[in-house]
């Protein structure tokens, strides 16, 4: 199954680069919460391209149209859809792609699967476009999180020359870092169904993501337990840790501590630069050369779509069932 | 939900470190596949301590003893359940801790989410013996992959210096890295059901990882996009790629090309050397040293850990829905 | 969690009685199959009102709006979001039914969940009106079922005398049989995840039904052994039952005979007769008179829905995991 | 998937009739309940053979040992698994029904799915026995939900003439109705995860159940709208119906009334009378005698077995995820 994850609160993601529509459905959330469409729109406006050197030329509108789940302004325990009309779409950019797939993008395993039949037109449903529904659930989610005292933000650890890469007609990657606070402790559980397991789940879903980790994340792998572990100790009355190795997580379960999670996004494998590949009717090898509109860098407009996913699992994980 | 995972099998994990048994049913194998029992031991045998320096002096029968599943040493559709009874238990060594977490494991959460209430003996349910089921269950899969021409393979690929640790009484962790090959392109699904989310959301469920990467992974961040993206070629009728950056999966599906991914290994939390804690009661600082048996390092004998839990998930995607 | 099912398909209905918009996310369905927009057209006026006698005299015009899952009219792999304008709504009719449940509706629990949230306007999220998108889905399984040589067919097996009851100002129940043909044995599994476990979970979703039975159901309850299992023969190289008291499904599994299931539908409660009620904020009884536009019986406008999930069940079905 | 239900608390059950143990794993109960083995013992005792005229004469010690989940006595919020030995088991029995599939048992199904790999011994997973585990689960639940002031009680509704059959060597079925008293109001949701689609998905594991309904059930659907309908009063500062028929449960919702349903028990398969059938290897046409142990009805024995089922169930609704 693709596109729908969560336990308590089910988000399921629909629309392709270039369909009619995209959108979000999130069933599950709590009846009586208002929802600040203003704030959802900035939410979403960060994610928006045009605000950051590198990004893609293609401009959207984005206004998400709530079509269920609000009685009065607020959430009324129905399933919440927002919808995302496609407007600017040039679907024409890509016809030339058809049947030949382009490095680094999921074009041929797509074809595998699909046997042909996947939507080419930019992306389809694999499309970082899908990102906007995305961010809209997280938006939604941020708000009723930071009423029950939990914030999540994120920012660029590290990034790659975007303006070197632009000259060149290449593209550069990055890490972001997420950090939430006011977490209580004791959510999650061990094994498999832990905050660990299911952030990562959910945020390997963000298309360009190669790798998650959770506090001192691989670098553990370099330290000494006695220098990885986080001693405890008493502030106002709290159990705290001195340290925060442990990104505020161990072994499946919140410990009170910021949460710090890292993901590693590749450069954008759109690329101006003319590239190998392979005719899949003669198996020719071919010159490929990607036209479109693309992004050199992507990191900075991940950086809301990362919050927005770790909002959307922090409040499922808060939602856990209990007695 | 803390003790289950898959979607067309389903692993089910029970027992604590000190519990009568530990074990785990499998729940949606084929029928008709026979299970060669010395294999699954000595697959086992990998796991168990005692065969590398920096191993806990604690010794495991770990004779697993199939209670359901077959007939006539054939699976046959049922669930497989798989226990293993805790003989050289040693309870008593575990009571100091009652009140006092250690640092770096899962005991002070715990203590929050079950009120007190967790087994503190040995990690309770958190502790790495119960790896010893999840390989169990791997080995079972790895022999039904096998016969589909898909291996799994695991090795070291980063390690602190035991015999350093051991002296200081101290610990170390380490980077596995795990391949599986022959898997056919095409499998998995883009954004929350792939073949990235499933296999993280899995191997975070092995006690002390900190972080899960494919392909390239974090050092992706690092590249130009010409240089991470894997160009196509054809070779003996097949579309491979010249390098494997991606590692095999891309935007949540398999390529075809060998499926790469490492995770990090945190050095073991607990260690010899004294460490400061707080008594839950008490919220008073206290100084505490870790007696019982404990592994300096425990990554060799995570790596068929690492082998297992990647062939449950591979299995578990072969099997997916299809017409 | 309340308004998504399925398995390897997962069908997401979202929508209120009088919300902007109604509809249906379907993931998972098979790519590179052609969807006949004029034959979901017809199926869904089956479900439409103003064709029987006793049908509301609300008018829909019901045109669903594909926005995602279609690329060159034939299914793509992402999912298919289908959605419906709520275009004839006249929600004041519904005001002074804020606080006094109807009986005989989810009002008062629904009240109680949502803390006096919910969504009032037509029953919100739990109206009729939301098995517009399940024919919808319906629909669509159903043209795909057919390319495997299973169909779908249901009929009023009892029913209440609607035209007296409309003279009563009172309403009236059935009975609604559904037979499926053309499944292949040995479908479905023992115990919790098998055809008749799925069905029953998912007809009940239907508003309205209050029993589930299959094959010779209840009434087999009054028979002997003898009379109720059928007896094994072979017609045309094929295993058959001469009959087929078992409804096709044996312990949770497919026999290859017809499918039969059958469910009870309460009479309508939204009735003209007056009622006695309580005013929730005052917790005094009153007297209750609905006005509204409502259907006298719904029997004949359920059974393309009985129709619908079921092929939306039979169609998961079909796609189960296998290697 | 077969053999695990539940969604905040998940069962999960194996074993077949005569494998080495059958069991069950319970995943997600809350920490610090203490239970009464005596009391699950007696509860388990209801459902072993032996107790009434009719019963199978095979005797099962059924002593469940407890592998997981307790530490002190109380659970600890790791899965508890339950393992009961198979020691009274005679396999000869069944040699001869290998390819001869009995009528009314899914013998058929099962050879067909799992390609003559089955477990033909005393119906394998399929088999009544697998309720042992079943109501060693429910005895559990049950224990818990008393101390939230919920009480589970089934009984027989209708039966058949049991001495006649077993003069005749025929058998007959049943109807079992359960009430259950205390549930809040509000529980539940509309659509598809509701209380009677949860509840209907797990009485549909209980081998022979052919029907479940709730409340008035099939019969609803020949009353008039005014004679179904339940209207409210308050008693007790309480809102209440005077009657009801709806069962407790309104569109997946709980009202507080005592939850009432029935489940159609068919008569037992297993008859000594000749039968009909087909050899599976030479499509001929074959007189089937069963000789080995059975019961003439299994109504008595299912009763505890509904209520356990159902107080699993219940249980799992009460830990739904909140705020």
């Amino acid at each position: 199954m693709s596109s729908v994850f969560g336990e308590n609160v089910k988000f399921s993601i629909f629309g392709q680069s270039h369909s009619e529509g995209i959108g979000v459905v999130i069933d599950g959330l709590p009846a009586g919460e208002h929802l600040d469409m203003q704030a959802i729109a900035a939410f979403m406006a960060r994610r928006a391209p045009g605000r950051n050197p590198g990004d893609t030329p293609r401009r959207e509108a984005d206004g998400a149209r709530v079509l269920s789940g609000l009685a009065e302004g607020v959430t009324c325990g129905a399933p919440l859809c927002a919808m995302i009309e496609n407007t600017d779409a040039r679907p024409k950019d890509y016809e030339a792609l058809r049947h030949v797939p382009r490095p680094g993008h999921a074009d041929f395993p797509l074809a595998v699967k699909h046997r042909g039949h996947q939507d080419i037109r930019g992306g389809g449903h694999s499309s970082g476009r899908l990102t906007a529904p995305l961010c809209f659930a997280g938006a939604v989610c941020l708000q009723i999180l930071e009423r029950r005292g939990v914030t999540v933000s994120a920012k660029i650890a590290k990034m790659g020359d975007v303006a070197d890469a632009m000259q060149r007609g290449d593209s550069v990657g990055g890490v972001i870092e997420c950090v939430a606070e006011g977490l209580p402790a004791g959510l999650g559980a061990p094994m498999f169904g832990g905050v660990e397991n299911r952030l990562a789940a959910a945020l390997f879903g963000i298309p360009a993501v190669r790798g998650v980790e959770f506090g001192s994340g691989f670098s553990a792998a370099s330290l000494l337990g006695s220098e990885n572990n986080d001693e405890y100790f008493v502030k106002g009355g709290q159990i705290r840790t001195r340290t925060n190795h442990h990104g505020g997580v161990l072994g499946g379960l919140t410990t009170g501590m910021p949460l710090v999670l890292r993901v590693a996004i590749k450069p954008t494998p759109s690329i101006a630069l003319p590239q190998k590949s392979v005719d899949l009717r003669s198996l020719e090898e071919v010159d490929l050369t990607i036209d479109g509109r693309h992004d050199a860098c992507i990191v900075p407009r991940a950086v809301p779509v990362v919050e927005a996913v770790t909002a959307c699992v922090l409040l499922d994980l808060l939602m856990e069932g209990r007695l």
